[in-house]
């Protein structure tokens, strides 16, 4: 079976059929559990210009191989010669191909993906966890574009999943991190994370002059406050992009110019990137535990999108072997 | 005689009277050729809320001791002890003191300045062209942040004199600049400064995909364009503030997140910044010299201000001595 998104808000349950043979390079590989992203319901919500329906989304999936070989799935399809890749910044690839989005995904029982996008996980990671490879490997990924240093003290926006596992990550680096999520329910539900971690969960902070400041949510407004929270000389972490028809004001901007800020862009992750969040991830499964809201069966996905469009708890992952709802 | 910034769009000429004894650290110096900055003419017009009046202003002078030992004047006053002076980025010193806005500057026969911020320049230097070793300071210090390499290419908007000079410093540093500068009036009045350098100066570009890209003025549509123009992976140095309460839309700022682009902001120099600069403007005087536009008598700055203010010419250079009106 599959859910495909056959239109806008309509993602429907499929037989999988047959499949072709995969092209050379590809595999066909069969999908233990997928996560939902937000990016996934946004695509439910709004479409995208380059998204060409119908088609079946998912990027953060654990898939496993006829030799039982588990693997995470780095979801980009790079092409290895251009200048972005040939600098080893694949993401920015030219001719960039995203699973979930410009090919069929992991919202299915299969799907096809390039072999040398199937990174392995270690027998004793558990399947559900794993999922999150991909946006702890984003995260990874963003902390590496903005130099974070165990001398940092870091403020991030945001506690939602990519917050909290972004906290996390610079916790680990040796850097003090505090988290701002202006929701109190969605502190609530973290409270076994951060009592795990002991990461600093507040609605607001009235310190300033962070080393690194980082926007894990696309509220314009974090991003203005954050942007005024920066040290001279210091960094913002533009990881997020932010809710669209919004305005900046020009007064607020110029903070970067006279405060010498350097404000770096990260966007999605390389294959190193997720490897690496592979092997964190493996040391930090008991408190990564936490940010899974719920293990699910696939059908339920489609009533669970306006949930995750509307950003208000950690991470549904979808099912598609019926052993892990409910057993993790 | 000193001009005197005696309250909003009023400058006077006063005697300089008799000088109390300079500090212990700082001298009292003769001004040579003092030039007008755009800054001064905006505090000239709006004054600065951390601006005490009355002032001299100005900041891009050459000073002469009682030795006839000629030198330009690092502008800053900082501790020496803070983290930021400490990190070699005294620029950004916590209690920095700036000539000619925290105390009195050039505009005026005498000044008294830091010692260590008078930095000496070469006997074979022209005294009216090293009044833009401050600019080319800030210029270079610009520079640095954008990590200017000898294979980018590079867009500057903004055709003034930063303009020129940074598309001078970074065809020097064997990058390939081009200006954009939307007034037609000002690439013709470049027209020596362009021949000289053979440096392009358009009024706009198809081109795409610059390494990096410079705002050289404060026009906050020169800044969005420029961010458009930045290629993937690129950099953006937001080199001057932007005009005020103007607006800029998320989708716009978004683009250094989705194309992982690099906004640095440089606000003013170091010494070390500044006397590169007069290194650099050595060899280069026969093309800086088209950047002055007029040497003037100093009661003359009152009515050149709007002038200024209005950005429409290059530099004009008060002569304190009477000797370099006319003459270079």
């Amino acid at each position: 079976m599959k859910m495909v998104l056959t239109g806008p808000k309509r993602l429907e349950v499929q037989e999988s059929g047959d499949f072709e043979n995969s092209p050379a390079g590809y595999a066909l590989v069969r999908v233990l559990c997928c996560a939902i992203c937000r990016t996934d319901a946004k695509m439910w919500s709004e479409g995208h210009r380059d998204l060409v329906l119908p088609r079946v989304p998912g990027h953060e999936m654990v898939v496993v191989d006829d030799w039982q070989r588990r693997y995470v799935v780095w979801p980009g399809d790079s092409c290895g010669n251009c200048r972005f890749c040939v600098a080893g910044r694949e993401n920015l690839c030219e001719v960039m191909q995203i699973t979930g989005f410009h090919r069929d995904g992991g919202f299915a029982d299969r799907v096809i993906v390039p072999q040398t996008s199937l990174l392995p996980i270690p027998e004793t990671m558990s399947v559900v966890t794993a999922c999150l490879a991909e946006p702890l490997g984003c995260v990874l990924h963003a902390l590496e574009i903005g130099h974070i240093s165990s001398s940092d003290r870091v403020l991030v926006y945001g506690g939602g999943t990519l917050g909290l596992l972004t906290a996390l990550a610079a916790k680990t680096a040796g850097a003090r991190p505090v988290v701002i999520e202006k929701n109190p329910k969605k502190i609530k539900i973290a409270d076994g994370f951060l009592k795990k971690t002991e990461i600093v969960c507040l609605q607001e902070t009235s310190e300033n002059d962070f080393d690194l400041v980082v926007n894990a949510c696309p509220d314009e407004t974090a991003f203005q406050k954050g942007l005024a929270k920066v040290d001279k000389g210091g960094r913002f972490l533009f990881f997020s992009g932010l809710a669209k028809n919004r305005m900046i004001e020009t007064g607020l901007i110029d903070l970067v110019h006279y405060r010498e800020i350097t404000l770096s862009g990260a966007y999605g992750l390389t294959r190193e990137n997720m490897r690496r969040a592979v092997y964190f991830m493996e040391s930090h499964q008991d408190a990564v535990k936490y940010l899974i809201e719920a293990v699910v069966p696939p059908e339920r996905a489609p009533r669970l999108m306006p949930r995750v469009l509307a950003g208000g708890g950690f991470k549904y992952v979808l099912d598609f072997t019926g052993s892990f709802v409910n057993t993790e």
